[in-house]
C-alpha cells in the first residue's frame, strides 16, 4: 500500500544500521506528521521486525516505507534534495540549519515541488558521493564540545521544525469557566472592607497605594468561577462567618 | 564542583526510571548549551553508572547535576517554572508550544529571573502536585495517532528551541572564492560565441530569448572561480582546441 506524499517532505536514511534506529526514526517523523520513509540498503535487510517494533505507533511508516539499493534511486522524483551532515565537507554548498532549510522547503513543497531530507548511517554518516546529490547542506548548530546527536534525534529536529513552521498555534485547549471582572472585583471589595474595618490600611497616607497593590495582587491571574467560590469558602470560615 | 548557571534554564527530571533516559537527556541538554540538570528522586539512586556512560561528552552534566529528594526542593530558587505533560489535565494553567514557552523563558531570563522546565517519568509523566507547582504547561504538538515521545526527546526539543532562539545564525562557514561576474560572462559570452558561429540561436526571431535563457542557466548558481577552471578546461577538450 504505498501511498502519496505530495505535500510533505521525503525522509531518506542512507545504509541504517541498527532496525531499532529506523523503527525510532518512523516514530519521529510520525510525531510530527511527516509519513514518506525512504531506506537506503539497510544494512540488516528488509524487512526488520526490530524497525516494527520500534516505529510502534508509527508502524505504518515502516510498512509502506520505500527501499532502494542506492540513494540515486531514492531521490529520483525529488527536485530538492538536503543532506544532515555534521562535519564540515570541503565542498561549495550552502550550509543551512534545520529551521532555514525547512522553511525553504516548505516555499519548495507549497509550489509543488518534492523535497527529502538525506541522512547518513550511524556511524560515519553521508559519504561525499551522497552529499554530492543533495542541493544543500543541513547542519544542526549543537554545542562544539558534545555535537553529538543520534539519527532518530536528527530526524526528529527535522521533522519537529516541519511541524513547528506549519502549526504555528496548539489547538484550543478545553477553556474553563472564567470568572467575570465584576464577580473578581465583589470579591476584592469584600476583603478590602473587612480589612479596612480592621484597619490595615495604615497609615493613611500609603492607603491609596496599599489598596491598589491589594487589588492588583488578586487580578494578576485570571480566576475562574470555581476559584471564587473556594475563595469565598476560605474568606467566610477565616472571618467566622460560616460555620462547617 | 557546583557550577552556576545563572543564565541557562534548568532542567528537572522528576523521578526518572532509567539511567540511560537521565544520560540522554543530559546529552540532549549539552548538545544545545544547557547545563543545570537536577535530579528529583530518580528511582535507581545516585550516581547511576549508566547515566554517565549515556551522557558521554556530556558527563560534566551529570557529575554536576544536583539529587534531591521532592519537585520543591528542586525548584526553590526558580521563580517561573513550566511544566512539560503531554495530557490534558483538569487545570486551570496556560498550556503553550516549547517554541511560546523558551520564548517566554528567555525574557524572563534576562530579566534577571530564573526558570526551569519540570519532565515527569518515563511511564506515567508528571503527577498533579508537580504540575501544581509549576506556573505553565508546556506541551508539544504533537500527531494525535502518534503522541508519544521519549524523556531525552522531549528534552531535546526544549534544549533545541532554547538554542535555535539564541543562536539564529551559523558560525559562517568557511567560504569559496567565488567567481566574479565578470569572469562568469566571459565564460558565457566565449559559449555563445562558439554556439553562434555553429547557428545554435535559430530562428533568429527567438536568439534574444535563447541567447536570455543560456546565460540564465549559467548565472542561476553561484559558481567559484575554480567551477570556471574546470568548465573552460572541458569546453576546449570538447572544442577540440585544448589536448590532454
Amino acid at each position: 500500500m504505498i501511498q502519496e506524499h505530495k505535500s510533505l517532505p521525503a525522509i531518506i536514511l542512507v545504509q541504517p544500521q541498527l532496525g531499532e534506529n529506523i523503527g525510532a526514526a518512523a516514530r519521529a517523523m510520525y510525531n510530527f506528521g511527516l509519513d514518506d520513509l525512504r531506506l537506503v540498503a539497510p544494512r540488516d535487510g528488509w524487512p526488520n521486525d526490530r524497525a516494527g517494533a520500534t516505529a510502534a505507533a508509527a508502524a505504518q511508516v515502516i510498512d509502506t516505507a520505500r527501499v532502494v539499493a542506492t540513494t540515486r534511486e531514492a531521490v529520483t522524483d525529488l527536485t530538492h534534495i538536503y543532506a544532515l551532515t555534521a562535519r564540515p565537507r570541503d565542498m561549495v554548498k550552502d550550509v543551512q540549519t534545520p529551521e532555514i532549510a525547512v522553511s525553504e522547503a516548505k516555499t519548495h513543497i507549497q509550489a509543488g515541488q518534492k523535497v527529502g531530507f538525506l541522512f547518513g548511517p550511524e556511524r560515519s554518516g553521508l559519504e561525499n558521493a551522497d552529499i554530492a546529490l543533495a542541493n544543500k547542506i543541513v547542519t544542526v548548530p549543537v554545542n562544539a564540545v558534545c555535537p553529538s546527536i543520534n539519527l532518530a534525534q536528527c530526524v526528529l529536529l527535522v521533522a519537529y521544525e516541519w511541524a513547528r513552521q506549519h502549526t504555528p498555534d496548539l489547538p484550543v485547549a478545553k477553556q474553563p469557566t472564567y470568572a467575570t471582572s465584576e464577580d473578581v472585583h465583589k470579591l476584592v471589595d469584600f476583603m478590602m472592607a473587612e480589612l479596612e474595618a480592621r484597619n490595615f490600611f495604615h497609615p493613611p497616607e500609603k492607603k491609596p497605594s496599599m489598596q491598589a497593590n491589594f487589588r492588583n495582587a488578586l487580578t494578576r491571574l485570571p480566576l475562574t468561577e470555581k476559584d471564587l467560590q473556594t475563595m469565598w469558602g476560605a474568606l467566610r470560615v477565616l472571618l467566622g462567618k460560616f460555620q462547617r
